[in-house]
């Protein structure tokens, strides 16, 4: 698999994260291992506290380069969404405001509607202490709002972003494209487990395990339902045979030597 | 609302989540801090770098108090693992393992069943630096893989284990959905299956089947792949337990002899 091309491709109309007056370096730069984590590439700063660039967000970003070298600073809100044609904020409690609350999941079925359609999409994160100001989050079409434990709701920014950043990829759309390869177990064919059980019941024949003989029948079968249900592959199949071999030849050793 | 109880029913048959020899403290408290997001309280560590408890995951936690002040620690793996019916691994990479591979959707969907029907069920994390050992990876019956931009694919641990517990509860199909009727049996807990595995181990080791010694742990894992995959039930491994123990006897019958 060529991975660069694959990142490239998967970038296409990615939505733009936004944080809104960032405090942290380290935030900053986990924020964009999260997005070359799902994908998304077009990291855009207003006004970050400590100043830009910052090697505490490199160190954080974990070889995240071709996002920290990318990432684009602005002054001021409105500057950083001008090119946007739909702008979601993130919000972690109510607002008072009258606008569709979606997750992260809806959203990023809408956002690859939209995103197919040539739109560019971008999405607010806020302040680390308080998120964004109510101004701020009025410039957005919709409010995206995660799902969390509503008695432990505080999400750390580049947690929310993982999650938005998560969905957008693995919308169900996409989700197809992204198969990784699966090696589902098959069982083995039913004469080679058929062909162990009657080794094995043999040995245990010649160990006199089945006794007394009323419940041989009894035993027999117990043994036989452990091992089908248990939906061997011929190479376990292989092994087991061996372990009762193993055992086999040492009683033979023994009792010719 | 009220808070407490919330959280109190969200915990319900919720997953454990047991970090295998976690390195930094900081690591510790964001998972504890991910796992209150999405409602999961039990976090076990098997012998963590700089001991416990840490006063770096408490401060990283951010008021995850309840999960730190819970939190259980194991010398080994499988006694962290011993009152468990279900295993699962996460892993990055591919491994050279035939387990079921599934997303953390996936495998959201198939605890949320397990859960309903009592089962109790954990899920391992590794190392942050390298992950889980194969021999470790070993004792799961199943993988779950992140489905990540393959050309970056390195997650934090707590990202790790934030996107597993935020499939988890906002799992869509919720067992109480899925309307067949499931009677399914009931693997045995994991210090059962341990035990029979140790008494195996032994007499294959005086029936010298582990040759060249070279191979002996490679074999030793393939031994615990196939009684993990088979999901024996306790009747079934004290069944098994008789068998080997016969095979045993007869030998000492003869030796003795």
């Amino acid at each position: 698999m060529s991975g660069t091309n694959h990142t490239l491709e998967l970038v296409k109309n990615g939505p733009a994260i936004v944080l809104v007056e960032p405090q942290l370096g380290e935030n900053i730069g986990m924020v964009a291992r999260a997005m070359a984590n799902f994908g998304l590439a077009d990291l855009r700063l207003v006004n970050p506290r400590d100043g830009w660039p910052s090697e505490k967000a490199r160190a954080a970003a974990s070889r995240a380069d071709h996002i920290i070298d990318a990432v684009s600073v602005f002054a001021t809100l409105d500057e950083a969404i001008g090119d946007l044609n739909h702008v979601y904020a993130t919000t972690a409690r109510q607002r008072d405001m009258i606008k569709p609350v979606l997750t992260p999941r809806e959203a990023s079925i809408e956002m690859h509607q939209l995103g197919d359609e040539g739109r560019n999409i971008g999405i607010l994160f806020g302040r680390e202490r308080w998120g964004l100001e109510n101004d701020e989050v009025s410039v957005a079409e919709k409010i995206i709002t995660f799902p969390v434990n509503p008695a432990f709701a505080s999400l750390n920014i580049a947690q929310a972003v993982l999650l938005v950043a998560y969905e957008w990829m693995n919308c169900e759309t996409k989700a197809s494209e992204l198969h990784f390869e699966r090696k589902q177990p098959i069982p083995a064919e039913r004469k080679t487990l058929t062909a162990f059980l009657d080794y094995l019941e043999n040995a245990l024949d010649e160990a006199h395990y089945f006794h007394p003989p009323a419940k041989r029948d009894r035993m027999r079968m117990n043994l036989h339902n452990i091992f089908v249900h248990a939906e061997l592959q011929e190479l376990e199949i292989h092994t087991l045979h061996g372990v009762i071999a193993a055992l086999e030849r040492r009683w033979m050793k023994r009792s010719s030597g």
